[in-house]
């Protein structure tokens, strides 16, 4: 039953385990505010246990019915399954180190499995090769904040120095990078006129490097809204790709096209 | 003369009813200002009470014109003309209860009722279908954001903790949102040296994250700008494709076209 | 001279007139620095007064030259001439009112006279065109945006209260527009939980409704830039518009289409 | 040996070098860092002076190989590798001036050298070619920015004057940008109601004009992305329209297209 989703019987079980879940997560938030372990300390600490026992109960089950315990325990979804329901046991153990309880939060990541097999997976995958397709267009856009960051990092660091809170090159690459997306916290601010001046340049500089990422995934999405595909006809005389749909002869040997055949998918 | 909007002495009244909604939308605002109300209060008082029974009126004539008195008592805009005035009696009954008189500003949204015959509201649905349209795009959108949002919040309370303001879960998730949406307040910073480096590379997966809404509706505008339909219709005598959707003849042989079925999905 | 662009001489008298505008407003700059004052006030002073002479016997000589003197007084230029010079012999009769001698900065617009007979002008214009033909989507896009900040406003004046700054309605409005642009200048900022949950997500709110300007001047551009023109091609038998360049039928009402000429500009 | 990078030895040399440079600005980064120095204070410093040895050869190496010395070293890469090599020993003549070492930095370019070689270059040149087309309308955005942050940065300097932080017009001009970029520090804030007003104004504002560099790039993307070429180009046998730059042939007749004039201006 728990393998099978497409039943009626397994739909409502996914339902049922996604809403587990998420309360699961409202239990760890809940959890990590002091005032409501204050106040509800107690309920919450049962809860949590029901929904470790479950998970523990669902863990097992799942290694018994499978054919490859071993396949299963190692693979993603095994090792999260193990990290949702371990912490609460170790906690038990050695209370001291609350802190590592918080890699419950990684429970969430167990709703991936229900939906995996629904129809979102589809738009992840598009999306996901369109990044791809665009993998080098965004690499060289990483190396290009890169490098301004680490340089006019070091530019800020000198020309405002540890007086004005630029302790370090490191601190003032954080302060660039705050600077260069736009977040502005604040907390570093240039003092010096010369300063002021470079961090102004620094945000128009900004836009238009992050206008990057913006324009590869606008043009992706577009170029799929429009049902564009460009590469996928291939010249059967001189091999060469990217004829239009409408074309007739091969733009580079003169030769007849075959037949254009529509992607129906 | 106020439900028929296309005479001129309707558009008059429609022009006239406007100035009095913002009128009446000022003086909730400055209502608000202490030092107005200290050296105003007096004048604000009657015009907010000259606005109330005004909007009574309007709303007893309403209730006395319309066939079907409770079916308007229970729409959208009856329930709208009841919030605009109800709050004032309310106040000179029980004054204490002066926060519970901000509600008024939803006098607001009978502007909508004006608006509703004229051509603006075609953009609006437009808009509105096309986003639609993107509906699960967004969704996903969404639904990577609160789980990027989840997970990097409680990966920045374990490391920078309560002692630097990250006091619990949902607090961290909070700093996540302002910082992936590049908004920075700075009333919560990173302090250590680690947090500051997950900080930098929210704030880039931020405006990653953040490029696909802008994606979403440039393409889908752009889409629109271009006329762009969906190259699914054939002509049945010349077999061409890439007809519009509100094309009647074929545009390459002149023939009539089967009406277009929308796409309801 | 002042007047032909076109000749040799004219060219370098509008370069000259360009660097005299630049050097003023840098002088007008310099002037707001106590520092720089204090220690060039002389040079300073002899500059500016330099200028306003210049300046002097320019709106003079122009004064002099036009056919009708009067229409050049009270055209743009004409009163930009004269706000630049002005407000220094006005500094001199009352000293009091330093401040109004900031208007000087209006200078700044001389320099579009300059540029009116350049090429930029018609980037500018083609820019102006294409937001004008946007300007329904841009009235709704603002009037959105006036809508979420007023309602949203409120509602965080309810929420936090004066007790953490959010003083008056006008005050939380304030707030909701540097929210919603992601400014985020953090000198306000929500103090409970409810108020952080309505604020984070008023931000991403803010980011879907900030994609509509941002759509719409891509959409325009991309269309510009792939020479899209839909709207210019009209049936002369059922005068409906929007034909493609390749039809050759009307698609309304099945009349073949004359042969469509190529905008050469 | 140095030269060839198409050999084998000349391609694990180059992974090699990449990982020298890093490991090297690691060091410069490190150094800046006064707990770091504290406590790595010794093996920092035979590491930078081993990469200083480690460089100096290669630049004499370098110098002796060439067949013009002169050339070289008068050249960028010339000039970066003296800069690389040259503030360590020069910081052991005048310790004083260490400031001037964190122009080592500048050593972080000589990885352009290597990369120069490589596939990703296309991508610049690619990204390159298409801002220049833009140019314009980039020269255009940039004016419109610096004439809004000057008037309202006046304007602002005149409204919240130096008792609200406005200490000069360079300073309101400073806030002005940080404002339309939507940074938002917030070590400047509006503090009167109307200078709160013209802020909220100016962020509206600068969220559309800074559309407008998001525009070009996407644009230009997206027209990459779909290989749209201006449809200037006809075939004299057919008079066929909208050939690609690179055909050879005609797509619609099969006869070849004379040779493709780049539009040099």
């Amino acid at each position: 039953m728990i393998f099978e989703a497409d039943t009626s019987t397994g739909k409502t079980f996914d339902v049922l385990l996604v809403a587990v879940i998420l309360l699961s997560i409202v239990v760890v938030l809940l959890d990590s505010v002091p005032s409501m372990v204050g106040r509800f300390g107690r309920p919450l600490n049962v809860m949590e246990w029901t929904f470790t026992l479950l998970f523990t109960v669902e863990y097992v089950a799942r290694l018994c019915c499978v054919r490859h315990p071993w396949r299963y325990a190692t693979s993603f979804f095994g090792v999260i399954d193990l990290i949702s329901v371990l912490p609460t046991y170790f906690a038990l153990l050695v209370p001291e180190v609350s802190a590592f309880l918080d890699i419950r939060i990684l429970r969430l990541l167990r709703i991936f499995r229900i939906f995996k097999l629904t129809l979102y997976i589809t738009e992840y995958i598009r999306l996901g090769r369109a990044l791809r397709a665009s993998g080098r267009k965004i690499l060289i856009f990483l190396s290009v904040v890169m490098m301004a960051v680490l340089i006019l990092g070091t530019v800020m660091y000198v020309v405002e120095g540890p007086e004005n809170g630029f302790t370090s090159i490191p601190m003032a690459m954080y302060w660039a990078t705050v600077t260069m997306t736009t977040v502005g916290y604040g907390d570093l601010t240039p003092q010096t006129t010369l300063g002021r001046f470079i961090a102004s340049f620094m945000m128009l500089l900004g836009w238009g490097v992050l206008a990057v990422p913006t324009g590869i995934v606008t043009a992706e999405m577009t170029s799929q809204r429009m049902n564009w595909k460009p590469t996928t006809r291939t010249c059967p005389s001189c091999l060469s790709e990217g004829h239009e749909p409408e074309a007739k002869f091969c733009k580079d040997c003169g030769e007849p096209l075959p037949a254009y055949e529509y992607d129906t998918s």
